[in-house]
């Protein structure tokens, strides 16, 4: 590893070279990302070729080698990406307030970049192109902190973001990657005054590492145990419909469902109907000794334990109670949910009105699956990730959070 | 001290009632408060004779003493200031957003309480009343922690507006006064099922231990090192006054002036003019080498040592120190300014423009004093302190930012 004296330098010096992206207008701004673009299309052999000496590290049957992948189309992907991002709107120099002070002071509350954002981030390589852009429209410079195994892929990127910033005459310290090395992470947690704030993207061990040892303020986005409530005044087959498809329809993240309360007097009505759907998709049924009688002859069918309850499956799994009704349903989300994603199906307003007010998650649902939970769905373009915190940024947490606010003063001699 | 078996179940059971003061209406919030100040004042007698006990334990000759006394007109002014709360917006249920989504689904975000929120603070008895009164205001249950001197006090209030709680039929657990135990403060910081956010408020020894400990996200309250910098262009009658007032309206606050930076061309008319008015209200000036051959014959007069420019001296001292110009300024508030209150005086609009843009800081001003930066200055109401960090808060920390937001997602059926 480089000796942690020159990385410190070198995150100092992309804290002092953070107004650059300040002075451009917009639409300079950019051109800067439409160059990214173009250059990473035109020389995706040099990032492929990197790939592929990644790749050679890494055992063809583990998971990691098809996430680690990158190939012509992956990279016009990432690059096609980038244009979404160039799309929106500008999140800084927003005016939040703004109005004249009795004594003629003006203020505004404006909206301004953080300053040096920093991610760590395991294998995927679209991570390091994705927080890059992000912040650089944004107005951030950031450090990155990438994993071993696709070092050559990100450095590679890296270069090529590199070769565009100098030939736009700007420094290539807006944008630091640090070395793979798992040391340097105690630089970052350390560097309060050079970096503004750290984002963990990845496994729920590496962000409640993060949080726990950084001293920098950290964005989290945690795991998701999510809910589905069907009340005794649910529509039965839409029900059904709904949580086929939060469950089934990509079961590996986090706004998937992981839990369905149903209450006891619409229960056999509401599990006869899930059953068929549930089979074809060859879901896994931890059913709670209620539900159990009720689903016998389910052919994936397991007696749940208690820490069924608090799992997070990202698989076909799923674990199923019965319970007595909207009191019972919120005491059970309350200590059991992660304040991702929560629903309630049911054609009573009243019950769905006070489900949506009490339940404390980022996102609630009335007849909807929760598989919405995502900055597209939203309109919100590309995440970092989604939120489980309550501070700053809560549920998809995108471009318009990779701010802060500024107060601003112009006065003429005021004083008080 | 109570067991902490004990105050983890108190701590469970503020945050079970919390959504108590979500089901009241905005005037039956008001009503509360209402309540809670007219009580305050009715019973002004009781918290003089528990504040008696607390200051019987103190030395009258310490500063802390007449901070922690209670009187009559105090008291009312503490009930007064409850009254201007009830007159502040409702910061919840308020639509951030709202759209429809192509597939039909009704988008929402809207801000919510934060749900329990807990605050650690040293000696002054209003500080009890004014949180429990924002978080009221806000929907939010607080859990408070006060110090030792003061809890007899504490104590005191807090039965008042449990009493009030109680005639109301809601539960005293919405404002649970803990045991002024420093072990206490343990419990608060691994409470991150129950608490959602921790404010200390106080010293910056505190302040730090509870950044470094706490598990549960903290809002901090930091200190300023405040500059004001005088550009060549500036307006000297107009930067005098500006200066003078920064330093010595009142000297013992965060947003008091503490470094005055000049541009050497125009230091020695500048200094000429302010040495009277300095002399006059007693300002001891600690000057780099060039200010301080300017400032000869000035009564109070001290070389400066490198560390004064790191000092946030909350009294009738500052710094002062010539330089090159707006790069330079930019520079030494970079590397020495602690991101509270920043301002600069000129005539060109130019730099002034840059100073502001540049200047990374909570507020920056130019030609005003930085004495402005203030909750109610800036027509928030009460605050909580000044945030010098950059996620979530930013400046005065008031009412409108004791919420987080939730996104609100009504369909009828949608799936992805």
């Amino acid at each position: 590893m480089k000796s942690s004296g020159i990385i410190c330098k070198k995150i100092e010096e992309t804290h002092r070279k953070k107004t650059a992206l300040q002075h451009l207008s917009q639409a300079g701004i950019n051109r800067l990302l439409r160059s990214i673009s173009k250059a990473l299309q035109q020389q995706s052999a040099a990032i492929i070729k990197a790939n592929q000496k990644d790749l050679a590290k890494m055992d063809k049957g583990s998971p990691l080698y098809d996430r680690l992948l990158l190939n012509e189309s992956r990279i016009n992907a990432i690059a096609n990406s980038i244009l979404k991002v160039v799309k929106l709107e500008d999140p800084t120099n927003k005016s939040l307030v703004k109005k004249t002070l009795e004594n003629g002071l003006m203020l505004e509350k404006i909206t301004a970049p953080l300053g040096v954002v920093a991610a760590i981030f395991e294998s995927r390589p679209n991570v390091v192109a994705d927080i890059a852009t992000l912040c650089i429209k944004s107005r951030n410079a950031c450090v990155l902190k990438g994993s071993k195994d696709a070092d050559h892929t990100n450095r590679a990127i890296v270069k090529i973001i590199h070769d565009v910033l100098k030939e736009l005459h700007l420094s290539p310290a807006l944008v630091y990657l640090l070395p793979p090395d798992r040391e340097v992470v105690q630089i970052l947690f350390n560097a309060t005054r050079h970096i503004d704030v750290i984002i963990p993207r990845g496994s729920n061990g590496l962000i409640e590492y993060v949080r726990q040892n950084s001293r920098v303020p950290v964005i989290e986005t945690g795991a998701g145990v999510c809910h589905t409530y069907i009340h005794e005044a649910a529509d039965i087959p839409m029900a059904v419909r709904i949580v086929v498809n939060a469950k089934t329809q990509r079961p590996s993240v986090c706004n998937a469902l992981d839990t369905i309360l149903v209450d006891k007097v619409i229960a056999a009505r509401f599990l006869e109907a899930l059953k068929p759907a549930f089979e074809e998709k060859n879901v896994v049924i931890h059913a709670d000794s209620g539900s159990y009688k009720l689903l016998k002859g389910y052919p994936q069918l397991k007696k749940a334990v208690p820490e069924d309850f608090n799992r997070e499956f990202l698989s076909l799994s799923c674990a199923i109670k019965l319970i007595g009704g909207p009191e019972e349903a919120l005491r059970h989300i309350a200590e059991h949910g992660t304040r991702h994603s929560e629903a309630i199906v049911t054609n009573d307003l009243r019950t769905a009105s006070r489900f949506l007010q009490e339940v404390d998650a980022a996102a609630v649902y009335h007849n909807a699956s929760t598989r919405f939970t995502d900055g597209e769905e939203f309109g919100l373009g590309a995440e970092v990730g989604i939120s489980t915190q309550k501070l700053h940024a809560r549920g998809p947490f995108a471009l318009e959070k990779l701010v802060t606010e500024k107060w601003v003063l112009r006065g003429n001699g005021q004083i008080r």
